[in-house]
């Protein structure tokens, strides 16, 4: 496949990835990056894992849905946001209306993490479960924002939401220039392609020669295929995945331009996969990673891509998962 | 009891916690401060995370054996060190020897958690084990130290040990400082009281206002106890405890009056109130936390400390715990 020698009009750009910082950085965490000198060893190369598990809400959503909601009018706060969300979109969009005293409705598929729909609720928003195999919950979303006026909040279509998620990619790329460490590959997690769309064009920009990856769970790998084919292509129904974060049908209308424009690949990786990497960061590193957060570290310790003698950073992107998952993996 | 207006010269003082804070920087991680708003929301006040258990090593004990075996002479160097300990001492001395290329002999209780034992052993270490309950662990280490000529590394009565883990206090401030935030307390586990009384030091030093507490298992409560009586106090022998990592006899030599003069009181939990505050930490913070690390958060969620309004920091000071007893903190 040749790329255009002149990228379309993307959605995004370093500059709006680094105003979403300006404006966000007061209200979130500089998330660590954080190193084992044992998952060192046991790769060959230096594995630097960027902790966002560790953001308010317990994933990197809280980035996006800060740079939107803080983007809003008076008259559009009062009336309110509408986000459809498997969970951390959920928790992530509650919490900051939390914060800022937005009213939230948040409708989540009723077999999303017990962890996710208890979390959003207990962030004060109200939670409307729908069926994910029968109801459209875009249709669910569009009739609530009509009636009472509440602002939508995609979980990834959005340039606000990608600029917010792109924040990771700055933060990586100013903490491992602080640390004097120059970077061969960044890994993010993808699911409707926002975080790892940011995490690349702001790496790109800034640190042309490290290569950036996407991670996607067996059977829920569109990226992976649109990527070779070079066009959107969709996952096939009934595909079930321990990743409860990343099951998207087809990859994102914004995001697909960016990220057949600036990604090296897609590394697809198994559920057992996935498990042993949640109990190697809950060994060597201390975190609580859910699966669809473990999938970039899941990728190195399953050899998808060879870390050998590289220094690579894996995004492990959030850390809200039901407990009887987390002690599945940890009894893996 | 009325303190001497006087205070005795004690084994450290603030300067030898920065001199000892400059020497370890390039070397340790300057573990985050983490919020939870609903452990915030829980507890009525603000509460501050200092994520120790993400140290090299995964514990606060990586500080002190980095700030000794950084002073070893060339000859001390080749001569090796031995170090005995529970666990986390063990881990972290085998650490610090492997990075700088020092032999290292670590003798341990048979029964310490085999994560301990084996992740030492990963280290490179020569691992002794030896019967708690039968064995001199002090005369075994006397025996080698004499033997082989290696330097005996203590686990916390030594003033560079001590100097070493006051960084973690030094850093609470500076951390607390840069968000502008004035502390009312701060609590750190005790065992041998080399971290309470190294944190007590900086933070004394550098704010006075702020309470520092220590924070005890139920059953190994000697601090709270001597804190009380004035004098050191020992436990006594057969008790039980799920924090191994704190458990010895009596106060350190050069722990105790550092502690009796500047800690403003030890607060003491059960097994359950850890096993409680572990489960928090799992759930509000994406930490993995071991039993001893979460007695000061267990402290504050069994109503020990009254944290209403109060901004208070507290140390979750290791990471390493056995599978089994973490499943059996999140089953409860």
């Amino acid at each position: 496949m040749t790329l255009p020698s002149t990228p379309p009009p993307f959605a995004i750009s370093l500059s709006e990835v680094q105003q979403a910082h300006e404006r966000i950085r007061a209200h979130i965490v500089r998330t660590p990056l954080l190193e084992s000198q044992t998952l060192n060893h046991l790769l060959g190369g230096r594995i630097i894992v960027k902790a966002e598990c560790l953001q308010h809400a317990g994933a990197f959503k809280f980035r996006g849905a800060c740079n939107r909601l803080l983007q809003l009018s008076p008259a559009q706060r009062q009336a309110g946001v509408v986000a459809f969300s498997s969970g951390n979109h959920a928790l992530a969009t509650s919490a900051v209306a939390r914060k800022l005293g937005i009213p939230a409705t948040i409708i989540m598929p009723s077999d999303a993490p017990k962890a996710k729909i208890e979390g959003s609720r207990a962030n004060g928003a109200t939670v409307i479960l729908y069926d994910r195999q029968n109801d459209d919950r875009e249709a669910i979303g569009a009739e609530i924002a009509t009636r009472t006026g509440a602002v939508m909040v995609p979980p990834y279509d959005d340039p606000h939401i990608m600029a917010g998620q792109g924040t990771v990619g700055l933060e990586i790329i100013e903490q491992a220039t602080e640390r004097g460490v120059a970077l061969d590959a960044v890994i993010a997690a993808s699911s409707g392609g926002g975080l790892v769309a940011g995490v690349a064009t702001a790496v790109k920009s800034l640190s042309p020669k490290t290569a950036v990856y996407a991670g996607e769970p067996a059977g829920f790998d569109e990226l992976a295929r649109s990527l070779a084919s070079g066009q959107p292509e969709s996952n096939a129904p009934g595909a079930r995945s321990i990743c409860d974060a990343l099951q998207v049908v087809r990859p994102g209308k914004l995001t697909f331009p960016v990220n057949l424009h600036l990604l090296a690949g897609s590394l697809v990786v198994t559920d057992d996969d996935v498990r042993q990497a949640m109990k190697a960061a809950y060994q060597h590193l201390k975190l609580v990673v859910e699966p669809g957060g473990a999938v970039p570290l899941a990728a190195l310790l399953a050899g998808k891509l060879d870390a050998a003698d590289k220094t690579i950073v894996v995004i492990l992107s959030g850390g809200n998962v039901d407990t009887s998952v987390f002690i599945e993996a940890l009894n893996r």
